[in-house]
């Protein structure tokens, strides 16, 4: 079923007149189109029955039809009221709009007033957890997608392993990672690449510099592509060097949490048994305080997405999520280890979808 | 006056309560702290009287204070619910909230009804122009930076002429100019690099790709980098060989449109102004159709913001304002040009931050 028609029966079932996307991962899940809006309204607005239509700046219509959306596009200028142009394409194919399904967790409360203004009598349904919960179970095409990803993840660990010298700078580093990952076929990097190093490693979201490696340091990769639209996440944590044997137990502590939770996962077990499986070894072996955030988030077309594997997500798994198993520790006096894979469930188990080892590598 | 204060003076003067800051660039703008909070609440609050404070995720509790944030930091666990530390943070600084300005622009509805939940008898003020005309006027750190990510904008287009050769691919001079543009020192790119050729020029949006250049080609770059936080943008269309007589013809209008929208620029003229006086250099030479867009807006910490360079904004231009003037003429059967400066208003006229020559380069 197309990903349209599953907005459309929610549509019928919850007696909605329409449902307006402006979501631009949404916006692309249902459309293919992929394009950063800006201030400008970019939004699909689908029907119960007639056929849906996308309102985008005039200076896209031809884009929206090059990548081959068969329905109406709807184009306005810079100097025209967009929302002028959305009130009259929804009104030329429905005579009333009474409920329309809009995403609370997207749309801003300035753009809600301007509904609000335009349809007086409007009432509003929330349409987030439908499309969340649509975008939840991957299919065969998008497994394909976040595999490839994950297969260039891994081969931009390989590659920031093969720059690590004496001397080399975080961020000549993170230069050369995503300069390799997008030669190999990665349309962008999914997020904001973290290469840090030393005692760096201590922030779960550090950000590169110009502080220079040394022997002795750990050095944390966090990095994702994207490929077809779709995103991974990975991180590795090597050694310069040595390790000093407080640094080696962090980092096999990390190991031995993150296996933990890669072994709970199978359809039926809930969410929150992942975290706690990580968790547990972590407290247990003294470093509780030390992990500060959940151990991992949904991925594909949004690099965090449904589901959220927390502590208290009470969610079962199926087959068909995508998500993440990132523990770490952060010992700002020691240094921070996170490893983190992304994984499938499948029918009976797990599929774990970035390969890099995970022995500690360390790199003279 | 620090840009904190200036909000306090905003509460002071309304008599509203606090503010709650969500927008990652405003957040930048008055703490300088970055980061990406994807799904999780980051903001910074300020009162009338009391000290302002930051709510981030606790991992990031170190991240605020390493970049000098002399106020309080809530951090808040992924299984804490975060709005209840908001709560609970502003009412131990204050008895009673009773108006509290909020970005309509940026804030979603989902967080808006959170908060009339938490606080029932709550009013909403809007604080977004406020802080939009607060940025408007650069100061001279400011214009440091958007001149130094301007010449780093100029580098990147010198960059991708010299990467200019019969074969290559779109994406491949897209890698290469960002890879020498971040060793020269941008941060990043401020949004999507735009580097495409022949017909694909024609789209004002158009994506990077595998079609491989040719002789006789037109090609765009449309880019800018991030410098100490603050952006540039720039286009130049060159041309791959020799060009056809058409296509000079539209090459050649555009750029007098643009020296002539840029000549208009001094403080008191309305920014109206400023486009028209491209406008109608285009109009007149019977493209007007073909030119789909806006001719420019503001830049700053944000690529978009204010102000917005329209032929309806009546906003007269003040020394200090930064905005782009990006004219472009798009025929599918031809060729698109753009040609596109960072300016500045100074005290009696206008600086080009961008200085790349805009005679039409022709690559043999």
């Amino acid at each position: 079923m197309s990903n349209l028609k599953k907005v459309q029966d929610f549509l019928v079932d919850r007696q909605i007149d329409a449902a307006l996307i402006t979501n631009p991962d949404n916006i692309f899940y249902l459309s293919n189109f992929r394009s950063d809006p800006h201030e400008r309204l970019l939004g699909v607005v689908i029907f119960k029955e007639k056929e849906p239509f996308i309102i985008c700046p005039s200076m896209e219509v031809s884009d929206v039809k090059a990548i081959g959306w068969p329905h109406d596009v709807i184009g306005y200028k810079d100097t025209d009221n967009a929302f002028e142009f959305l009130e009259k394409a929804i009104l030329d194919r429905i005579s009333e709009l009474t409920l329309l399904a809009i995403e609370k967790e997207h749309l801003t409360v300035d753009r809600f007033e301007i509904l609000q203004e335009r349809f007086p009598a409007l009432l509003f349904a929330k349409s987030d957890d439908m499309l969340a919960k649509n975008r939840l179970i991957k299919d065969v095409r998008e497994i394909e997608y976040l595999r490839k990803a994950a297969q260039l993840a891994d081969y931009a660990i390989e590659v920031g392993c093969g720059e690590i010298a004496e001397g080399k700078t975080e961020l000549e580093i993170v230069q050369a990672v995503e300069q390799a990952v997008k030669q190999k076929g990665a349309e962008k990097m999914a997020f904001e690449t973290i290469i840090i190093s030393g005692k760096k490693t201590a922030s779960p979201h550090g950000i590169p510099g110009d502080r220079r490696i040394e022997k002795g340091d750990f050095i944390l990769f966090d990095l994702g592509v994207v490929y077809k639209g779709y995103c991974s996440d990975i991180t590795r944590t090597v050694s310069f060097g040595e390790p000093a044997e407080a640094k080696l137990k962090i980092y096999e502590t990390v190991k031995k949490a993150q296996q933990a939770a890669i072994d709970t996962v199978r359809p039926g077990i809930l969410a929150k048994e992942v975290d706690l499986a990580a968790r547990s070894i972590i407290d247990e072996a003294g470093y509780g305080e030390l992990f500060p955030h959940r151990i991992g988030h949904g991925l594909g077309i949004s690099v965090h997405e449904y589901p959220s594997i927390t502590e208290h997500n009470n969610l079962p798994l199926e087959e068909g999520m995508v998500f993440t198993i990132e523990p770490g520790i952060y010992d700002p006096e020691i240094t921070g280890v996170r490893i983190e894979d992304d994984v499938l469930v499948t029918k009976d188990g797990v599929e774990v979808l970035t390969k890099f080892p995970k022995e500690l590598k360390i790199i003279e």
